[in-house]
């Protein structure tokens, strides 16, 4: 097949025409169709639904009352299943409330109000003229952005390669500048790209020097099981960073969110022992403890870590199809075309495609226009601003089947509408 | 009776000797009981044990999935319903997590970081020079304090009067000093004492000059309608504020912890328009929304205020003989002795006790050394240092009602050796 980048002039005219007919026979349809956030469909949910069974016993087996204050670091039940579930020593895990996210948004603030291991906190370098700063792989998890946005926190793009960050740029970065503070990673499939971090790249992110002694590595784990086709493994960053004499250098997340409910899951933060003790301390005075009957009914629905692969292997199955679907509707439209290049994730949420540069946003809106809502342009990308304006996050996992098959159709013809613009336009 | 006060050398040396020998028959039955925290007891958890039914329904009023992610200010028929319960604005409530501590902290963390209504953040305040201050009616409750403690801001003790705080004493302070940032009230039941504010002095704190534009007050309405004799009545502090043309000088906290489950209740912040914007803007960086589900278990258990305020006449059933006890027992074993005063409160979960100066940590550390556990004596000033030595916070709600009966046995023959003890050797 020619790239559509190749056709003559007239070949493109009669094309976008064509194009432009189609769109207009999918925008006449008043479709309301959603590819914007990462949420779990309803059926995935039902899934989880014996969680909202009648709780007969809110009794520990220590003999707490779950039901009662206290227990700041989660109940022990629930901080053993989640340890041997992740490979983790559960006295190193603290359990949060419903969402990692909130876990990540305190740890951050706690540095900037407090600092760590013995340094200034964040907010003071920054107040005598220091700024900190974040280095954030990229396209990444908006969110997380948001976070460094709303602390004030300078965020650096680094590319993110097929292995994991560009850990040449990294390590350069870190080795000089002192006031580069941390890195963001979402280790395995990656939101958006689906990218898994080799061992190497765990290694050299535990080992690196830094010019900050409080450099911290925020390891949202947040697709650690969510494996959609094999399983993909990771090394263990805690113990990592233990062997490379750096123990405090991680702090991991992780949560429920994708596996039970995103509203009413639970959530842990890992570190090192220093780390925990810190974290202990600023949050004996933020909380008497989080939601322990929550914490218990997930033990109770749960039991063992094989259950939890089991019942992660489930949810693989409902995704499979629309993962599929995605990868086989831009293989279909937009192969060859020139007017694109895509992911193809092995698990977690996204699929990321890159439109012609300029062209994400025309397309972003042109689907909405016709009723198909994706993440906003440039969302994937610090301070929301994509420079080459050409990332777009396909969000596959809330429509029904169906929807989304309609849904990749028009979103195929706009990225094609925005690319033909594009060439025949160039700015 | 002759108060213990005006005994003879001689007749002291007898009591003291008689109170030994009850102290030490006490102490070999190797006692557990504990009226340190406030606790709800079993009995009043079983109360609420509805809330753990199996839901069979979780598709809100407007058709939103509470299982899925989203709705940062609560879903709206848990607003409506806390709301009317509480005389506030739904538009003006947010429904947080499980403790409005978390709110309490999150609050005062995000005034350090980001300040409020365009003034400098309360932590560049404190870099450059000038400290954070904040007024601490006192006796008072120990995790306010402790707040404070780790975020460093400054506490200054103000006597708490029969009807709030010492007026005069905060008026005169707020109006010289702009590094007074704001107080802590428990406008109802107080914690430890059982203070009910004035009408009178909730106007004051509305309507005061303060040095400070970015005068806060933290209004922890904890104890709100936890009436255990007759109601009180509390003026409506948002509005007073708004009547008086600080619309945004109160926050205003509130939580179902000693209504439903102390581990797994809600929790709510109230305030003015342009505070509920800012706290919105902050906490969508913190959080994508709480658990839903649980906010919907409470609206399906309590439908209407009217049936929360039944669930709280259950309650102080419950209640009442466990402070009618402690009460009794005071009257019975201290009334006239001249060695202890203390508050008669009309709700809320404590009772407040003044030994003679000095005697506080010798009668906690008597009463624990016979299997007594009490509230650390000076939990209930700043820095956990209360100046005379002599405020004990009585908790009387965890234990069942035999075991608090023995338990104040103990403490009162505790408060009378720590105050002979006092008056045959004085510093």
């Amino acid at each position: 097949m020619k790239a559509i980048t190749d056709y003559s002039s007239e070949d493109l005219n009669a094309l976008l025409k064509d194009l432009q007919i189609q769109y207009q026979e999918a925008r006449v349809q008043n479709l309301n169709l959603n590819m914007a956030r990462g949420k779990p469909a309803a059926a995935q949910l039902d899934l989880s639904n014996k969680l909202l069974n009648k709780m007969e016993n809110y009794t520990l087996a220590d003999g707490t009352d779950a039901r009662n204050y206290g227990i700041l670091e989660g109940i022990p039940e629930c901080r053993q299943l989640f340890g041997e579930l992740l490979g983790l020593n559960p006295e190193q895990i603290i359990i949060g409330g419903n969402a990692s996210l909130n876990l990540m948004f305190d740890t951050l603030s706690f540095l900037c109000l407090f600092g760590t291991g013995g340094c200034k906190p964040w907010l003071w370098q920054k107040y005598i003229g220091t700024p900190v700063k974040f280095l954030c792989p990229v396209p990444g998890y908006d969110r997380h952005f948001k976070i460094c946005e709303e602390l004030g926190i300078e965020m650096i793009s680094v590319p993110l390669k097929e292995d994991g960050p560009d850990m040449d740029i990294v390590m350069d970065l870190v080795r000089k500048d002192a006031s580069i503070k941390g890195i963001w990673c979402v280790p395995l499939h990656s939101n958006p790209q689906g990218v898994c971090y080799s061992d190497h790249v765990v290694d050299q992110l535990a080992s690196m020097e830094t010019a900050a002694d409080d450099f911290r590595i925020f390891w949202d784990n947040a697709y650690g099981i969510h494996h959609i086709y094999e399983e993909v493994p990771l090394k263990d960053i805690l113990k990592a960073c233990m062997d490379a004499g750096h123990p405090e250098r991680a702090y991991y997340f992780f949560s429920t969110s994708k596996i039970s409910f995103p509203g009413a899951g639970i959530s842990l933060i890992a570190s090192g022992p220093e780390n925990i003790k810190e974290l202990k301390k600023h949050m004996s005075a933020q909380t008497i403890g989080h939601d322990k009957l929550n914490q218990l009914r997930h033990v109770r629905f749960f039991k063992t870590p094989e259950n939890i692969r089991i019942h992660m292997e489930k949810l693989a199955e409902e995704l499979r199809p629309k993962f599929d679907m995605v990868l086989d509707k831009l293989e279909q439209n937009l192969s060859g075309t020139g007017l694109a290049s895509w992911s193809t994730p092995r698990g977690g949420y996204f699929v990321s495609l890159d439109t012609l540069p300029g062209c994400a946003k025309r397309t972003v809106d042109l689907a909405r226009a016709a009723g198909v809502t994706l993440t906003e342009a440039g969302a994937t990308y610090p301070y929301g601003k994509d420079p080459k304006d050409s990332n777009i996050r396909i969000a596959p996992t809330y429509p029904v089947i169906e929807e989304l098959e309609k849904a990749m159709d028009i979103f195929t013809i706009c990225v094609k509408i925005a690319g033909i613009e594009k060439i025949m336009k160039p700015d």
